[in-house]
């Protein structure tokens, strides 16, 4: 059985959105173990043996234990391909998902990431403040290229690859989660919005919310 | 054919080695477009046309553009598998692969970033110093985690992925290329100071770097 790491409000929920997905399709069986970052439980001994980086998600497999949100997915995706949720049979179109995950992961939540983590990277408090200040201008410019880069208006196109729903869009989802509390009105994005209440419509992503 | 806007010095370094892999096995052929960043080329309009982000590396491709380093290098792995450059018939190896990947890019790239990239997080000089003062602990941290989980002692899995050379192995062979400039002597990490030397001595590794 797999068991997913995941603390409520953190960036597990893209996994968790994957995993009740896969569900529509397929028949399978998880958990969810909730890591509380209120209790520190992320740097907690035992949750270290899981993830020596002491960081949500962590995926535990059959196979041995998986981290980094764009690796989980391409797991899901590429086990369970029923479901549908990456073109896995388009080397180009995979690697432009992978592309669109990468960047989420290693600017869009890093950007977000100096609102409450500042202390990872510098020690004063007035560096910490200054970070903060700075995450509403960058979490705005950030969405900008996406809606603008990544979004299309048209209806056929409803989502992050076009078409097709996949990955990406649990991904992007769990990110713009946190425009709000960023400082940034989505509304000031209209083809982020509207994707936004698409996927507040979609069954999993409500069940995954729910969990 | 593919086009590589590459900097000397940058994480292209990595998509430069894998084609220069590939090459040993099949014939793939490439240029390498320099994007300077005395010259702050990245920012142009005729950059930004490639890549909106203003970042390398870029690939361009007969199906268009493709950005981001992990997503590049399963392009390149899939798409020539001859090369042997990822465990692409092993679901749970990519994905532990990808989740390599995708912490250099997410994590340790970003940690080192900080050094000079600084004001994309904040405005103050006094934070862009005190992120570049924190630069040199975490990249120890990081790669202490690296040395520790990551890479083995026996010379029957002298790779990031165990026996086999992947795309993993030049993406961290990339990055520990900034040690030294971030104030970490590699001497400290056995394992990585072998890995760094195997890596040196690959006919593809040393043609990479001359161009
Ligand atoms: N690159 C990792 C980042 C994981 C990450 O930073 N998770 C956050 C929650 S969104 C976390 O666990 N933070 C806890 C902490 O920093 O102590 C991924 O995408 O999975
Ligand atoms: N997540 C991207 C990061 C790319 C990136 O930050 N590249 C740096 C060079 S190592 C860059 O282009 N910096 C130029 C700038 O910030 O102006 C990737 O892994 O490809």
């Amino acid at each position: 059985m797999l068991s997913l790491f995941h603390t409520p409000g953190a960036c597990s929920l893209a996994s968790c959105i994957a995993l009740e997905e896969i569900r529509e399709t397929t028949d399978v069986e998880y958990e969810v173990k909730t890591v509380s970052f209120a209790k520190g439980d992320q740097h907690k001994p035992e949750y270290l043996t899981i993830n020596p980086k002491g960081r949500v998600p962590a995926l535990s497999t059959e196979s041995g234990i998986l981290t980094e949100t764009p690796a989980i997915l391409l797991y899901l995706a590429q086990r369970y391909p029923a479901a549908n949720l990456a073109p896995l049979d388009d080397i180009f179109g995979l690697a432009q998902l992978q592309s669109f995950n990468s960047f989420l992961c290693s600017t869009v939540h890093v950007a977000h990431a100096h609102k409450f983590r500042g202390s990872r990277w510098a020690n004063e408090q007035s560096s910490l403040d200054d970070m903060k200040a700075k995450v509403t201008e960058n979490m705005t410019a950030l969405f900008t290229q996406i809606e603008e880069t990544y979004l299309k208006d048209s209806e056929s196109e409803p989502w992050v690859m076009g078409a097709n729903y996949t990955i990406g869009d649990a991904y992007l989802y769990t990110i713009a989660c946190w425009l709000a509390g960023d400082g940034v009105d989505i509304a000031i994005f209209p083809r982020l919005n509207a994707h936004f209440n698409r996927m507040e419509n979609r069954p999993a992503v409500q069940r995954a919310i729910a969990k």
